[in-house]
């Protein structure tokens, strides 16, 4: 394995996470700087690419094209650089890359489990909760969720959440993200936690997911080196990598 | 004693807590239309008022000129009916009259407790959760709490809650209530919740109250039926009544 | 639709469900001792069976020989009893059996994604909290949840959940159910509620169902009223119906 | 300021507490082997010991003879040495030492909250979460706050919680500490935190501490800075210095 980035804050846990792996052998670490040479010098098969939006591009391709798999947790993916990538891909045959925007898997999981349980439940809510030094109001996970539970609904023909709100305080009854209610809770002593509420009558489904330290990224990074070779061409997002069928 | 409004939905209610209870004894379970003298009739020496904010101030005032102690849930105490009450207590030594908008004990604790907690906190924000068939958001009770939040860190001179956020949807942050954020969350299946969360470095404080069913308001109904002679005068809210010091 | 034991407490909600359903029509509901034949003489095609496990088997199979759906929540339903029923579908194509014993969708799902999630995660807890009134300890509820966790953990070949304790008050750490620790909570106000807790290095994830109301249930029977005649020959277990893959 | 014990883990944050603090001037650091007479030449007024069981005593002992406020997070301190250390105390009037086995706010407000809580509800449970490294099942949190809330219901002639269970699998109900039943859940991912469960007719009160990072201990160790002074003499617990009382 060869750990891109691996003097950032992702990359040095990815280097301490591979490195103690019982299956798995880190040949290389590279910073900003370093030559990607390096990397087929070491005799890597794998690529970690946890560096930033403006080399994480050419560090894939570069992998791809020497027939490594690449596990990939940098953003600045638009569809553009994916569909070229996914060209690339199709030249050759048998490598795989894993583009990853989260790679907490009890994030992963909650959120899939919460589009699939939405279409049996009248009601669905988001509430996610931040330290109170995040600047953007709901989380991007927060909003992705939203958007799955949304598309999940509208494709059961199931109909809006009921709410008989007619006088409200502005914002107390949070933001609308296609028609799903997401409420952003920022206190000190918090890392990031989101909670979806579904209910019916007389029960409640509650998915909530607590991420306390970044190290709760490193078992996904480890289950996509794992898997990435077993699943040629691109896959975005680890859930394509679960098994969450029944 | 005595139950006015017994027809009603907490009437009916506590007619049954009181008939119920080993060391009570009911007397008369008053209607709409029914005549107080009835309560004079029956020997009664305590009344519970469950009726509507029209006839309420008659019926207590009629308690007190006949030396019955009262407890009172119905709505609709102005200031200026409480200060005509107070006025009509100072001429009837030895009377009481507790007149409490929450009768359920662990909704009133959880406010008494948050009030105490928030000046040790750096953060606090608060999230209502109630059946979408409510009109209102936030809840009053949600509102009572953040007022009362608010008074206690403004008097212990804390500064308001740590908030890094530029950049919002709409409502995502919730109603600012005095300073202190609140969110409404409507929910089949829920019937009145309510969490207080407070953070500091590397810790949280939540205190949680669940209001399941309208039998949670009858133990504090029988609170301060034993209570109400033992505290002569006008007492408003339930708190009075409980031993909170340490 | 007839209803079968139309006068039990899961049966007379049944019996409104199905009546407030704009997609069914309720055409009889039957007691103790009413005759199975005036379910022909309704017209009914479609059973709903909430009576005792002494009259469950007869009435099942009486409809199954005339061909009619059948939903069943009543137990008792062994081993044997299920084989027995298997075979007299076989002689009926087309009729369809469902056999739950848990109709509250909100559980089912829990517990199906409470066993898809943990082979993921390092460790996994369950707490269940009921009434004080309920006389054993834990739930069957979660001691099916454990063992299908149980299992789902073995089939992946995942390890049991990492514990150090040396020194504990006798049962602290809970019972132990296939290696998976089931803790049982009792509390006055509580209905039915259980919490699966997975954790893996820095992230936790809860699934939570609280049952409120006996109302919870009305939904997955509807759901199976609807998908039945779709669901030839036996099934076991509401979870059976419904899509879950991905 | 004088930390003594600054290059242990708790140590080493008192330091960046105290020093990050605008109204604090840390003026000496001692690590083991280092003299106490270094306090005195540095000009320290006040003194934190977050050294280890065996020269904790000792470390207090040459404080006091001095005339240093004392703050203590050191454990060890048995009945016998209390009393020695108050005796002492008696001979320096205006000297003032707290002894706090918990310096975490929130957890020591729940505890308080929580013996407050318990007379008024039927039910009352403790379910505490901890990383699956801890040794010992219960937690010394959660045994000494049953033991408050026991002294407290025993106190106001509350009952036992009602329990109904007669068939149980070993452990299910948990371990009873004086009559409070306590559950211990072992979870990869997290640190410390505690719930205690209330529960009356229809409602629920939940107090929750989450510990999750030693920096929640720092908060409390600077009030105690603050406040030592102003309460001479031993005060045993940092609840002596929160004001609680309504």
């Amino acid at each position: 394995m060869a750990v891109l980035g691996a003097n950032g804050r992702m990359g040095s846990e990815a280097v301490r996470a591979v490195g103690a792996a019982p299956d798995m052998e880190l040949v290389a670490a590279l910073g900003r700087g370093d030559s990607l040479e390096a990397v087929l010098d070491a005799g890597a098969r794998y690529v970690v690419d946890l560096t930033v939006p403006d080399s994480t591009e050419e560090n894939v391709r570069f992998a791809v094209e020497h027939g490594l798999h690449a596990v990939v947790g940098t953003t600045g993916w638009t569809a553009e650089r994916l569909a070229s990538l996914d060209a690339l891909l199709a030249e050759h045959a048998g490598t795989g890359v894993l583009i990853a925007p989260n790679f907490a898997l009890g994030s992963v999981l909650a959120s899939a489990f919460a589009a699939k349980a939405s279409r049996y439940f009248e009601s669905v809510e988001i509430v996610e909760l931040h330290h109170p030094d995040k600047v953007d109001a709901p989380s991007g996970t927060a909003v992705r969720t939203a958007q799955l539970i949304a598309a999940a609904r509208s494709e059961a023909g199931v109909g809006p959440s009921p709410d008989a709100t007619v006088k409200q305080l502005e914002g107390a009854r949070g933001a609308d993200v296609e028609g799903v209610r997401v409420h952003a809770v920022r206190l000190r002593g918090l890392v990031a936690h989101q909670e979806v509420l579904l209910g019916g009558p007389g029960e409640q489904l509650t998915l909530r997911h607590d991420s306390f330290d970044r190290a709760s990224f490193m078992p996904g990074v480890l289950l996509g080196l794992r898997e990435v070779a077993a699943h040629p061409g691109l896959t975005v997002g680890l859930d394509g990598y679960l098994d969450l069928g029944l």
